[in-house]
């Protein structure tokens, strides 16, 4: 009963299977070989329009790297006060940028709220010297706590960066998660509405190391082949993630990886709903489910079995939960299987 | 005819299959499941002491932390004028460190020069705060022309590096290579001379992506999370990395795969000695060979499917080179076959 | 009727003074020369200890510095929500000290909650390298608004600096007006009780460009030359900003400007305090006076000549301003006399 | 005989007396008021167009804001092996500017040679991510060792800069003494010819602190109040630099100074020439005089009161100072006074 994140589990079969296939045989390094500008293409295929990819190590990278790419001098950039880019990233964004400030907004279940992120944007002068101006605004989606935002809701962030002129990037470390949440393309949720630059994550869904910067912007995107040299990004053996990302695609198979994961996670949320000794946080709408119980019942679990892990509370959900209670997330993947959720199901029930 | 560079071969077999092999099953994440600290484990065995062990993403990001974490407000950094962090990396090592200039030391060969090494040093007053002040010496081995620092020429830089209290760092993105070649052990080649920290780099002889810093002192270890890290350098399917390693390391194959790039190395040398088209630009240690050759020839070669590339000349080479000649630079490894090498033999040979 | 700023004032006529007394012949720049010795000498007095002075060019380099010299890699330093390193310094701060983060604290009046500071640090594993690490905390003396912390104050927050070994900073832009608030002395405002480093400000007190950064680490002192010429912070002809605070100190007139700044403030506070048209916000503790007044006033008084300008309402007295009313900020300096206050006075008694 | 560095001398009176004329009054700060902005048209006048103008508080700080404001991720700028951002900022450019390289160019007598110039740009490929990418370029008028480019020689700079579309930056921390030496105006020996960004320096021809960025390029000015503020640079009492510039202005004060000053070191040279214990190192063309004496003379000299300081032998004339010899640098400035040098000329003519 393996809920503790996507990031443990290991690599798909037919990932794994694809690069063993591509091990063999010489060919350019650095991004330049035909694997790698294939990829590239199913890229703009999937997105319906030419888009730049760069492929970086880490999530926290395509993160750091995306809002260096929109900073400037003075920079402030505005992003869910439990993103994982303020929460998670030990300061890269900022380090790695020069210094950008991230600038927290909140919002009810881990979507920014656009009146709040409005307001927040206005309170900054960019023209005044001493504030710093806004450079950008960063969505995650899904977002870190399982919630989705919708296409009205990414409009409706998208008119706030219009209204001010500012770039919007998407943290898509869960990027399947949600598009197959919400039944939708990769074009609707993002360039259609107004999105420039996605964080676009493989390695939560499937893969070993596959995390992209996909980029909108053709003149950006030049800049960004040094921002990612710079920050030491580039990998030489590059076609090992193009590899992964050729399989992933492949027929679907990111789709429907990330589909498995959502029911898996409907399918557990549909256990606690049904247990009287834990309840629901809030309805998940991706592949993370949070719940909360009593400490003990979190201990006597664990003891059993079940690998999960308590969670920060959210401000959004201050108040909600009592001094013997604690809130947990459970993460479901491509690996999570109906027997292991039906094993903690007994366990809840019991 | 494959000469291009070592990262244009994919992965070594044992090392593809070990990585399906780990592919399954759910693993802690971020370097803490028991593969990752039985790999570490491995690397203290192999230099003969508690070692501490950072995977990152590239070579460049290794010698970029490295210098991070030996650098201090206005440090100066020395190296080889050719070396790798100076010519290739796109000021990542600068960039990362806050700053930090990297001092270029001639040198015969590709080697630091001591004597140059140590005048180059005491020209900046560590007090006097305009110039700036040493915070640390790296080589490389072997070296980006393929040459190999003896155990003697080790020790003479480490003289430099105590008579002024400075670290050394060894960039060992062909460390393997460098350790067949001496016929040595990693702790002799490292700690044991007075090296401090090493960019360990296994994806030029047959991972895909195995990069690691291995470091000595425990204390800077603890800040070297952190700068990691904040570098946006630390995988979370780390297990990734260390499934690698793991094949790399078992029952040799790294020296394995080291000494077959050397030996073809060797090989594709006699084959150029022994031609009267061609000529040798200097010995090779390790697996990389650089000749002269008429362009024409360059242009025929490459015409008739031998795959290398003009490299720049070395300072301590320039005035050797005819106007109508070029040197070039052939990189063998794991993957290099002896057939190739004989095709490629006879083309000269004609 | 000039209350826009303390640093719309010039210079005190005896600082100027001594800067033509000091203008002639020559002396060693860089602050090595005999009357930059003496001036730090007089700093020791003053502080009753041995302590390092780093004289820079601006309150924001004061500042900027010395968080870098606190911090670490993944670095998070902990301040007032309204604290002029947040608000106004363009992320000056995090720039150079390598993407330190700037944690925002609440706390009534301009000051730091001790609670929720200790709450604040608490939610920082500094062992957890995602999270970022606590490096160090921030107070303002006297703050943003005119408030003073007094010494059990100052102690409940040095108790929460002990408790997580962080070192303590004060911005002391204003430090001789709560000096003379407080009735107390530098040392014991600053050392005896736990502060470490000091941001001294002498150019809103009467100088013309007078900051220093006082450090009591010896050991960061020797670390701090460097950071501060790296930042392009180390002035050549350093005695002209020596020979200001020689005439700062000289018999006391910093006390002095400080004392009559901090009283030109209580007498405007007693005429607003007797005016039916505009009300104190908080009772004035140094030399700035903060008043909410309808709008349209605002306009009336300003058109009448009175100087001043609208303060973005802190989080601590949000809902207390009516619609049509508006915070205002009033700064008083050694160049303010009494005539400008009753004259005031006079406009809002009608 | 106060010959160590022009930043020994203090103020010019006028300089000192204007400061304490412009004391007096309340004006905007951070550079509004109406003698900032009466200063920044002088400015313009004296360049014959509209330029932008920062105040910053060093030369250090103008050259590395320079650098800043024309680099991009991997930047290269190239500048002479022994200017002043190479050799005495600390590292300062590349910290600011985020890492850009400073590419050290040779060229006889303190000027870079454009030939070498259009060499060392060439060898990088703009569009190669790893090597780094040329950004601009910067020369130093006068230079570090008292020369001066003639109108011709910046024109070759200027060449190299067009055929490679790179920026020109001119580090003028002695602007004043080649302007006067080449008898030439502002506008021509700056945008009329191709150069881009002046660091403009008062300090050492009679201002107290005087430093400024002169834009010529709108687009980038804007971005350099951001820059600027950013660096902490940005002063409150800004007037207290206009006051000095004021002064430095008026009726041609600042050539005056510049102009006594190259005198003063034009004597020195003669009376070195008349010397036989002495030997000019090459002739002066603006304030500082270099000179070959032996190491007995030189203790001597310095036991008798003359102040000066040996200097670390250029490149381009090594191998002409003989082993008991010593380079020794002599600058003078408005302070000079031809008793000094008569007295010191007796010193060496006995």
């Amino acid at each position: 009963m393996h809920f503790a994140s996507d990031n443990w589990a290991g690599a798909h079969p037919q990932i794994s299977e694809n690069l063993t296939r591509r091990a063999a045989g010489f060919v350019a390094a650095y991004g330049a070989s035909d694997l790698d500008k294939a990829v590239e293409e199913t890229f703009s295929a999937i997105f319906e329009r030419q888009v730049a990819v760069f492929f970086v190590a880490t999530g926290t990278a395509a993160n750091s790297l995306s809002i260096t790419s929109m900073s400037r001098p003075g920079g402030v950039a505005f992003a869910h006060r439990e993103a994982h880019m303020i929460e998670d990233e030990c300061g890269a964004p900022e380090y790695l940028s020069g210094g950008t400030r991230l600038h927290a907004v909140d919002g009810e279940l881990g979507r920014v709220d656009p009146r709040k992120l409005a307001t927040a944007v206005s309170e900054f002068d960019p023209d005044f010297v001493h504030g710093g101006r806004p450079v950008g605004i960063s969505i995650t989606q899904s977002t870190e706590i399982g919630t989705v935002y919708s296409l009205a809701e990414i409009d409706a962030v998208v008119k706030v960066c219009r209204d001010n002129g500012l770039p919007l990037h998407m943290d898509g470390a869960r990027f399947a998660n949600a598009l197959v949440s919400l039944d939708t393309t990769p074009a609707e949720m993002t360039w259609r509405r107004g999105v420039d630059i996605v964080s676009f994550g493989g390695t939560k869904n499937g893969c070993w190391c596959a995390e992209a910067l996909v980029v909108l912007d053709a003149e950006k995107a030049d800049e960004i082949r040094f921002i990612r040299k710079r920050a030491a990004q580039l990998f030489s053996k590059s076609r090992f993630v193009a590899a992964q990302f050729e399989a992933y695609f492949e027929e679907g198979l990111w789709l429907e990886t990330a589909r498995h994961a959502n029911e898996m996670a409907t399918r557990l949320a549909d256990r606690m709903a049904a247990s009287s000794k834990i309840r629901l946080a809030w309805k998940p709408q991706a592949n993370e489910v949070f719940a909360v119980m009593a400490k003990a019942l979190m201990e006597q679990l664990r003891s059993r079995g079940a690998v999960f892990y308590p969670w920060k509370t959210p401000r959004s959900f201050a108040g909600r939960i009592a001094e013997d209670e604690t809130l947990c997330r459970f993460v479901t993947s491509f690996a999570t299987t109906p027997e292991e959720i039906d094993r903690f199901g007994v366990l809840i029930a019991r």
